[in-house]
């Protein structure tokens, strides 16, 4: 994530248990990751699972057309289906305005 | 996190990257999540860390004079304190505005 960008900027904090010993997941979180590195507004991302199932993957976007976008994407909806099908136990989507932000040294970020 | 908050409410995004080996990290991280949920306007939190260093913890609150009132709390000073010097290589803070939201099934959340 630069830091560089100007606000307004959203960020899309995705928190999620993912079944254990599902297929295909990780194909799937891969192609999810490089097609929305592709689309328009799409600024950075972290993303961090732990062994017991529990993540949070943050997105930050330019706008909120932006994230209605990648949202609609046939490939993503597709990802979607298949989330609530088959690799989540379950999951929570918020949308937020980035007010104000500091930091300190460096992350290996994205 | 209970889901049933009115908006507006606020996330903090703590996106961190945590040396390896360092001492008294857990203690403090136990300490300060103790200390949170304490304080007015706290409405729950997920926190995740992979074993590389790279942690995300997402805190939700009230209001922005909640979030600057835990800031500002004497012992969780002395944390942000000793998190620059002791314990990591970088970290980021967003203050958001959580602007809408939607959920699948059910989370193991706090």
């Amino acid at each position: 994530m630069d830091s560089s960008h100007k606000r307004p900027y959203y960020a899309v904090i995705f928190t999620s248990v993912k079944k254990l010993d599902v297929q295909g997941y990780d194909e799937m979180a891969a192609r999810m990751e490089t097609l929305s590195r592709k689309q328009s507004g799409f600024l950075g991302q972290h993303s961090v699972r732990e062994s017991s199932g529990l993540g949070i993957t943050v997105s930050y976007w330019q706008s909120e057309e932006d994230i209605a976008a990648w949202k609609a994407n046939v490939e993503h909806q597709i990802a979607q289906d298949r989330g609530k099908s088959d690799w989540y136990e379950g999951y929570e989507v918020r949308v937020c305005k980035v007010e104000r932000e500091h930091s300190f040294g460096s992350l290996q970020c994205e």
